[in-house]
């Protein structure tokens, strides 16, 4: 009943290697970072001059399990895309079986795949999409739609009980900028395209989409919007909800076509209920974005506070003040100890200078354990940018913070990207680095930030692991910013029970002292369990009514967000 | 079956009159605006020296529907509010029948009122809103929450062929300001508070909501929530969705509760699905929106534009400039010629100086048929405020514009609320005034324009009558604006029949021409029939799915929005 392997060449989308981040041959490495090993060594117990690299799994060694997609389906999805671009080979239904969180990767790695998608499809198009979901639909079929499968909270997954066949449909053909309005701002953009590939046409002519989230080398629009994503420079661009004007979403028998206006009265807003629907209301083949021509300024400025409480304050009121930065972001001490273990060796004038400054900042009183490393960002036209960051220098004098120049924003603006680098290079030596993010209000993030580094050592101690945890503020609002916490330890015998241990500490921490339980990273089956204490049970049941009256036979990526 | 009347005194509440907008011994005069009856008459053929002023229509014409309410259900709702909150006496049920739409009180002073509410209540909090919500439904009756009554979308009226009891849930006394949480600029605000009422208790502490719609005062926060409200100063503080972080919300069996964070990824958004809901997943009884501190500045400008043309390319380009004024606002010659015309005559030094800047516009070539008076509008400290205007002045000159100064803006300022006013002068007088509304992305308003004015003329010529059409740019975002139309004519034989000619025809030009059906005044019956044209088909199915599953018995204002 099966259908045999199809050759996978014909395809032409790069995906991420299956098991890890990002693209083979690029990877983090230290040895030019001499503080990072002794740093390591210190938060986790890690020595990693001793820590052996695990060998890069083997994908002859993992054991697949077998397509159940019926050839004659198989046929009827080639008659709409091409042969060449249906694959039902263990490879590409490996790569389409998970995202990249750390469950993820420990779970491939260990060849733990208890089910993956029967099939691959590739459409080129909006109608080759309708084609494929009337077809999927017809079958009974389970479709879930692929980005660039960055995602970390288990959107992808297909369930391990799923009896029905599984179509996992990757959108990276759909990958072109159609149209930029340029009276309007807006760019109708297709779902599938990967960060650099829009970022690319859409500079190209002038503009930009201003959505730089970690993930962005390897992540999508679609994917964006399906998992409410927000990037870098949120403060000015606003979060992917924001960018998103117009929508084209492929359901059974048509497409939901949500207009680009710029606001509108039309009740409940079925915009919103698209953004972060994971999949579970249809397939976005299309988005018209809000674009911002490429600015004539873009600069990131670093700042020092003695300890968070100052640089909170600070952050606090740079969102009250009249000023616009584009990029409001501070670590906490623990992440800024990171951060400077990550640079590479300074040397001559550069050494002296961070010497010198230690020197000066001890001497006024500082102790250095607590201190906290800013990154503040300006954008826009010369004047434009110079005031804004007069009116910031202004509140962080005020707070006693120090700036120190464009030279280290420069440097993190380069290496923003490369954060889940060194996930993998942990895991390669057997140690868990994860990442759990909340938004909360203003008048909470000291609690927030407070429980969740209690609630991660607490864990640590259950578990039995000398454990690391640090911060940062980014995405500041009117109202509130988001607090990002990584954590990291090295596995003992559970890995996977070891790391719920902590992860759910920390998730559970966000809820009890106010703060939702993802800002921009999705629920999926990762943070489900704690969707009733954020919305509220009858805010579940709204959600959940929505999701199934929208879907009822349950084809459209079931069970992720809600059951 | 049905209750006796009770009396309505007790209640503490304050409503407009039955028939018109506002309080009894407010309205508009023309006497001492010697251009408005000479402007009227050549718009519209109206002779106000002559039109005589149709009598206060007398309630005691009215013939009104008994109420339905069993006795029994209206002790049962007393024993939850105290006795002298619940009301089933004829004016307090006309007076919750309807909104304020010109079509509303075109029925309303006929005596068409074929189904009114069968029993007000007024609850005090929100343990009595649980308490009588979960009472109605459990006698499957039809709920319809009620705030200051200024719908003009037929969001409130009751089915005409509605067989069950209908309860007018009047929220009008929740409306303290419960908490202003100064850290997160935010306040926990009960659902009922009236614009000035929550304005003076914010006020007070030193802060303001920033939003204020031209029903400002005489509706409620909750209503604005319901009906996806904007404020004249959204350019800044946003329309009531960005407003509104937190939100409480009666359900039967419980409370749907959405925490005050400032972003969530939490998949589709349920704050984004109660706002605009108009009633259908139940009753908001309380909001945390953001408040912001009284600003050191805030003064709107006055500018004049050659046309329309170099008026809206001026509005796009400060839309995408870096320049963050708090309104944006430009009529069209029509209007410009209106609201000149509504002007108290100038005396002495002010005549002079209007005659002489009418005489140097006339001199450089400007034709002043086609000029555009526009507003805008700098808040914050004031050297952010100047710099605002610095950058709009430089604009404006490049569009040719010329600034006259803040006189007419203060003029504006305080006379905003008061055109429903006019509308009802013109109603007493047997000629429609009403407005539609629409929001559009840049590209298009030209268009919309263009389209309406064609539409509004060619239905005046199948109606036979001489109608007028003006509009204005407000509410400008980085995408596109809200375009605002009036239109007005004098009444033939069959008033409403006439006004849905009218009305229908501009609506359905801002369809065609790519705007949305509304943009502040939400979608209730009246704009029903263009939703599906809106937001698509498959949008209206998701859309109506989720009211269903919300709402099984469909005991939430029903039929609204969607049927």
């Amino acid at each position: 009943m099966t259908a045999p392997a199809r050759p996978a060449g014909t395809v032409d989308v790069k995906h991420m290697k299956w098991w890890g981040w990002g693209v083979e041959g690029v990877g983090f490495r230290h040895e030019d970072k001499p503080a990072f090993a002794p740093f390591v060594e210190k938060a986790i117990g890690l020595d990693l001059r001793q820590a052996a690299s695990t060998a890069r799994p083997d994908f002859a060694d993992l054991k697949v399990p077998d397509s159940r997609a019926p050839e004659k389906f198989v046929d009827a999805l080639g008659e709409i895309v091409g042969d060449g671009n249906v694959v039902v080979d263990d490879m590409a239904r490996v790569v389409h079986t998970y995202g990249k969180s750390l469950r993820d990767l420990v779970r491939v790695r260990a060849g733990e795949i208890a089910r993956t998608p029967d099939v691959v499809v590739y459409p080129a198009d909006e109608a080759e999409v309708r084609a494929v979901v009337d077809t999927a639909v017809d079958l009974d079929a389970v479709i879930i739609p692929f980005g660039g499968g960055s995602n970390i909270a288990g959107s992808l997954e297909p369930h391990a009980d799923e009896d029905r066949v599984v179509v996992s449909l990757d959108l990276g053909r759909l990958r072109r900028v159609l149209d930029i309005d340029t009276d309007s701002g807006t760019a109708r953009i297709q779902a599938g395209a990967l960060g650099p590939d829009l970022e690319a046409q859409l500079n190209e002519a002038g503009w930009t989409l201003g959505h730089f989230p970690d993930s962005f080398t390897h992540s999508t629009l679609g994917g964006w919007v399906a998992t409410r994503s927000s990037g870098m420079q949120s403060d000015k661009y606003g979060d992917i909800a924001d960018i998103v004007r117009g929508l084209r979403v492929v359901r059974p028998g048509g497409v939901l076509v949500i207009r680009p206006v710029p606001s509108a009265s039309t009740g409940p807003s079925v915009r919103e209920m698209v953004v972060g629907s994971e999949g579970r209301l249809g397939v976005i083949t299309e988005v018209t974005a809000q674009v911002h021509r490429l600015p004539e300024k873009r600069d990131i400025y670093a700042y020092f506070f003695k300890n968070l409480d100052h640089g909170l304050a600070a952050m606090r009121e740079i969102a009250e003040s009249d000023a616009a930065p584009s990029v409001t972001r501070i670590s906490d001490a623990n992440e800024t100890g990171f951060s400077l273990a990550t640079g590479k060796e300074a040397k001559g004038i550069a050494k002296a200078a961070q010497a010198g400054l230690m020197a000066f900042l001890k001497k006024r009183g500082w102790n250095l354990d607590e201190m906290c490393l800013s990154f503040i960002g300006f954008e826009g036209g010369a004047a434009h940018a110079k005031r804004q960051k007069a009116i910031v220098d202004r509140i962080v004098r005020r707070h006693h913070g120090l700036g120190v120049g464009k030279g280290p924003g420069a440097l993190y603006d380069q290496k923003k990207f490369d954060t889940p680098y060194i996930r993998d290079f942990l895991l390669d030596r057997g140690a868990a680095g994860d990442v759990s993010e909340t938004a909360a209000p203003w008048s909470k993030l000291r609690q927030v930030h407070a429980e969740a580094y209690r609630a991660a050592h607490d864990a640590f101690g259950r578990i039995g692991r000398r454990g690391w945890i640090m911060s940062h503020l980014s995405h500041s609002y009117h109202s509130g910013a988001c607090l990002y916490f990584t954590f990291a330890f090295v596995f003992g015998d559970d890995p996977l029970g070891e790391y719920d241990t902590v992860k759910r500490a920390v998730q559970q921490a966000f809820i009890d002292a106010g703060g939702t339980l993802s800002h921009h990273h999705g629920v999926g089956l990762e943070h489900a369990r704690w969707l009733e204490q954020d919305i509220s049970p009858q805010g579940v049941t709204v959600l959940s009514g929505l999701l199934a009256a929208a879907d009822p036979g349950g084809n459209f990526n079931p069970r992720k967000i809600v059951v």
